[in-house]
C-alpha cells in the first residue's frame, strides 16, 4: 500500500484534447517521398522473408490431438487454442438453429502500436510480417501482436520484441487501451487488448519494423492484403476526434471531405443523441434471443469430416483445415496448426449519407454466437453473398444490393483485405464505402445512422463495435488523407 | 424497411446540456411540505398493506423442486430461476478456490422510473411495494421492477402497471436505458435494464404509487431501509452531471457540499484523466485470473443441505432458505419461493477526499464470479466483516479499519439499506460515505481516485459499476439536498 503522492496535487483535464490535433497532424504529414521509401523497405523485406505453407491432413498436425471421446481439436499443451462444436439459436430468425465449430481462445492477447514523435509528428512503429493464412505473404501488423501464450512463451521461441512497453505503462503515455472482440462467428467470445502507447525515449530499431506516419498508413489501406486486422483494429480505436481536427483538416477536400471532417466533430451533432444511440443498443441486446450450447466437434451435425479438413455438406460457409508452416522469421522455424478456411470472398461495407453536411455511416447492430454481449455494431452489410445460395429468401441480408449495384461515383473506398492471417487461412473480405443520397433514405430497428465522432466515442470502450466495423472506421479514416496526392 | 423521414433533417447535440439542469431542480426543491405528505400517504399504505412471510422447509416449497441429480432448485416452468452450484477459482488470491450455490436467473428485467414535468419540475413516479425479504415491510420502489417472466406473466397474475411506457419508447424520452448487474456473488451473470422515462402527458395515478421530486428521494434515502435497491439502482444511472449543475446548486453548502458540486463538473478535471481511468479497468480485467465452473448443488463441496437450509459449514456466509408468502397486494396472493439469507450485516463503504477543491471517491476493481467481464468497480470497502473471522488474515480487506475507525465528523452518510428483497432474505448493509484526508491519500493498483463526473460518464455503459457502488453514488447525490433542512 503506497501513499498517495500528496503534494503537489495536480488535476488534469478529464478529456484529453491535444492528442486528436497531434493525430491530426501525422494524417496530412504522409508524402511521397515517404511512400517510396516505404515501398524500398518492404521490397528489400519481402525478398528476404519467406514463409512456406503447405495444407497438410488434420490427423498430421503434430503437437495437436483430436480427443477421442468430444472429437475436438487441442494443442497438447491445453494452450493456444481449441477447436469445438457450438450449436446456435436464433428463435425470431429465419435460419432458427444451427451447429458449427468454433474456435475457443479464451486468453486475451496484446494488439499494440508504440507511436513517438519524430521531428513534431507522430509516428507509428509497425511490423512487416508473414502469418500462414496470408494470401499474399508478408503484410503490416503493429509493432507488437501477442497471445498470452506468446508472452509466457509456452511455444518455447523467443520473446516478443517491444512487449515491455505494453506490459508496463508506468514510464508512458496511454493512448488507447480497450478490449475488443473479434469474429462472433468464428470465435467463442475472443477478445484482444488494443493499446496504442507513446514513448518519448529513444526506441531501438530492430530489422522488420518501421516508423511510419499516419498519412502513409492511410494510404496503404488502399493497397490489397496489405494492412492486416490487428493493425486495422488498432488505427480504429485511436481517438480520430476532437474540435481542433476540422482546422487540422479543412483546408483541403471537397464536399465530401467537408462532411467527413465535420462528422468527426462533437460539436457537428448527428441525427440521432447519444443517449437515443445508447437506448437502442440496450434495446436490442435486450430483444435479441440468442442461445448456444457448447457440443462436442466429433458428429457435429450439418458437418463431416475428412481427412484433410472438417466441412459443412453445403461445400458453403467454411472449412477446417491443417497446415503445414515453415519459416525463418517467426519465432519457431516450423509448425503446424489448424485453421479456419472460409469459402468465398465476404463483402463488408458501410453505406455513408451526407445529412446537412455531415457525414453519417449506417450500423447494423448484429447478433453472433461469439460475441459476450449479445450484439455489437456491424457494417451495413457482412456477409458472403454465395452463402446465401442455400438458406431461405428471407436470410438474404438488407442493403446488399444498395452496395454490389453502387455507381462508381457512389464508391468511396474499395479494397480485398486480409482477416487475422494466424487462425483464418485466405480469408479475404472486399471492403466498401458506398455514398447514398439521404432521400431516400433507410431506417429500420437493427439499423442507425451514427457520425464518425460517435463511432471514435463508442470506441473506447469494449463490445459496441465488431472487428468489421472497427476495420471499416479505419478506411474512413484513411479517405482524410487520400485524396490529398 | 421504412424509409427516412427525409426533409426537413434535424441535428441534435449529441449530449444532452438541459437535462442535468432539469435534475437538478429536482433535487433542489424537496420541502418539509412534501416530505409530510409523504409520511401521511406512506403510513397509510402501510396500514393497509399487508405481507406475511414465513420460512418453510425446502420440500415444502410449492411449484419448485429439487433436480434428482444434480441437487438443483429450479421452478416448475422453467422460469423465474434456478439456483445451482459454482466452483470458483482465483489462482492469484489468498483463498484461491471454493465452491457455492448461486442464483442463474438469465433474463433480463426491467427497473424504469417514469418522470414527468409537473409545475416545471420533475418528478419521479415511485411505488411502495412489499417483498418477501424486507426487514421492514413496505420499501420504496421504482416505477416498474418486472421481470421477463412478470411481463410475461408466467406467474399467471395480473400484467405489470406502467410496463407499456418502458416497453414501447417511442412517444417518449429516455433519460437513461442501460444494462446493469447485480450482486456477483449471488448472482450467475444477472441483468437488468435500468430505465428513466420521461413523458409529457397525463399519466393515471395507481394506489401504491406517487410523484415526488428528487430532493424527497435524497432525503427519504437517509431512513432504514426505505428505498430499495432497485430505485438506488436506477437513480445512480440519472445523469447527474453538466455545466449547469454548478449554478444550480452551489447556492448553498459548505466546503464538503462545493467540492461535491465540482466533482459533478467535468470542467473541474480530476486527479486521472479518463483514458487513464479506461486503461487502468483494461489493465485490471486483463491481469485478474478468475474462472468459474457449473457444478452441481447437491454435494457442494463445505456446504449441507437440511430440511430447512443449505448452509455452509462454518454458519458463515449465507444460507438458502424456503418462504412462503401471503400477500393482498402482490401480483398473486399466495406462494412459496427458495432466497438466499446472508448471515450478518454486511459494511459498503466509499472513502472520499477532497483534492484541490474537487471531491474524490476511492473506487475498487473487484472481480466476483459473476460478472460479465472479470471485474466491475466496487465500493472501496464491501464485505461482511463477520466472515473474515474464518479466513487467512491476508483475505481481510483493505480500508475496513478506516471506515470503521472513522470519526464523527469524518462520517458524510451512514444508513442500513435492504438488497433485493425478491431474492434476499433480510439482506442488509450498512452503506457509509466516510471522508477522509488527501494526505495520507491510498493508492494501490486495484483502487483509483475517481471523480463525481467520471463515474456518471461510466454509468451511461454497463458493466462500469457495480450494484453497491451504484447505490453509494445514488447516496452520494442525495448529499446535495440533505444538508439543506
Amino acid at each position: 500500500m503506497a501513499k498517495l503522492q500528496a503534494t503537489p496535487y495536480t488535476l488534469t483535464s478529464t478529456h484529453d484534447v491535444l492528442t486528436p490535433l497531434r493525430i491530426a497532424r501525422s494524417v496530412i504529414a504522409g508524402t511521397d517521398v515517404e511512400e517510396a521509401a516505404f515501398a524500398r523497405w518492404f521490397d528489400d523485406l519481402r525478398s528476404r522473408f519467406q514463409m512456406k505453407v503447405q495444407r497438410v491432413d488434420l490427423d498430421a498436425l503434430v503437437g495437436w490431438s483430436t480427443a477421442p471421446d468430444t472429437g475436438d481439436i487441442a494443442h497438447d499443451s491445453g494452450k493456444f487454442f481449441r477447436i469445438e462444436g457450438l450449436e446456435v439459436h436464433f428463435p425470431h430468425r429465419p435460419v432458427k438453429a444451427w451447429s458449427q465449430p468454433i474456435i475457443n481462445q479464451p486468453e486475451v492477447g496484446i494488439l499494440g502500436i508504440l507511436v513517438r514523435e519524430i521531428e513534431g509528428v507522430l509516428h507509428c512503429l509497425i511490423q512487416a510480417k508473414a502469418e500462414p493464412g496470408n494470401y499474399h505473404g508478408l503484410q503490416l501488423c503493429p509493432t507488437v501482436q501477442a497471445t498470452r501464450s506468446n508472452y509466457t512463451k509456452v511455444h518455447g521461441g523467443s520473446s516478443v520484441p517491444y512487449l515491455e512497453y505494453f506490459r508496463d505503462t508506468t514510464r508512458h503515455r496511454v493512448l488507447t487501451d480497450v478490449r475488443q472482440s473479434e469474429q462472433g462467428a468464428w470465435f467463442r467470445q475472443k477478445r484482444n487488448r488494443n493499446m496504442v502507447v507513446e514513448v518519448s525515449e529513444d526506441v531501438e530499431l530492430l530489422d522488420g519494423f518501421r516508423w511510419v506516419t499516419l498519412g502513409l498508413v492511410h494510404r496503404l489501406l488502399h493497397r490489397e492484403d496489405l494492412i492486416n486486422m490487428d493493425l486495422r483494429t488498432v488505427l480504429s480505436c485511436i481517438p480520430f476526434a476532437g474540435p481542433d481536427l476540422r482546422t487540422a483538416l479543412t483546408v483541403r477536400g471537397d464536399d465530401f471531405h467537408a462532411a467527413l471532417v465535420a462528422s468527426c466533430n462533437e460539436e457537428s451533432g448527428g441525427l440521432h443523441a447519444m443517449s437515443d444511440i445508447l437506448s437502442w443498443i440496450t434495446e436490442v441486446r435486450t430483444r435479441t434471443e440468442v442461445s448456444t450450447r457448447d457440443v462436442p466437434l466429433g458428429g457435429l451435425p450439418g458437418w463431416h469430416r475428412s481427412a484433410e479438413k472438417i466441412s459443412h455438406r453445403s461445400g458453403l460457409f467454411f472449412d477446417v483445415i491443417g497446415v503445414d508452416v515453415r519459416s525463418g522469421a517467426r519465432e519457431v522455424n516450423a509448425w503446424t496448426q489448424p485453421m479456419i478456411a472460409p469459402i468465398g470472398t465476404g463483402l463488408v461495407a458501410f453505406l455513408v449519407t451526407r445529412i446537412l453536411g455531415v457525414l453519417h455511416v449506417l450500423v447494423h447492430a448484429r447478433a453472433e454466437p461469439g460475441y459476450l454481449d449479445v450484439v455489437e455494431l456491424a457494417p451495413t452489410v457482412q456477409c458472403t453473398p454465395d452463402n446465401y445460395a442455400v438458406l431461405p429468401r428471407a436470410a438474404r441480408p438488407s442493403f446488399v444490393d444498395e452496395v454490389l449495384g453502387a455507381a462508381p461515383e457512389q464508391i468511396r473506398f474499395d479494397t480485398l483485405l486480409s482477416e487475422e492471417g494466424g487462425r483464418f487461412y485466405h480469408s479475404r473480405n472486399k471492403y466498401m464505402i458506398v455514398e447514398v443520397d439521404p432521400e431516400p433514405g433507410f431506417e429500420h430497428p437493427d439499423f442507425r445512422w451514427l457520425t464518425l465522432h460517435q463511432l471514435v466515442d463508442l470506441l473506447r470502450h469494449s463490445h459496441y463495435l465488431n472487428v468489421q466495423a472497427r476495420s471499416l472506421v479505419a478506411c474512413l479514416h484513411s479517405l482524410s488523407a487520400r485524396e490529398r496526392r
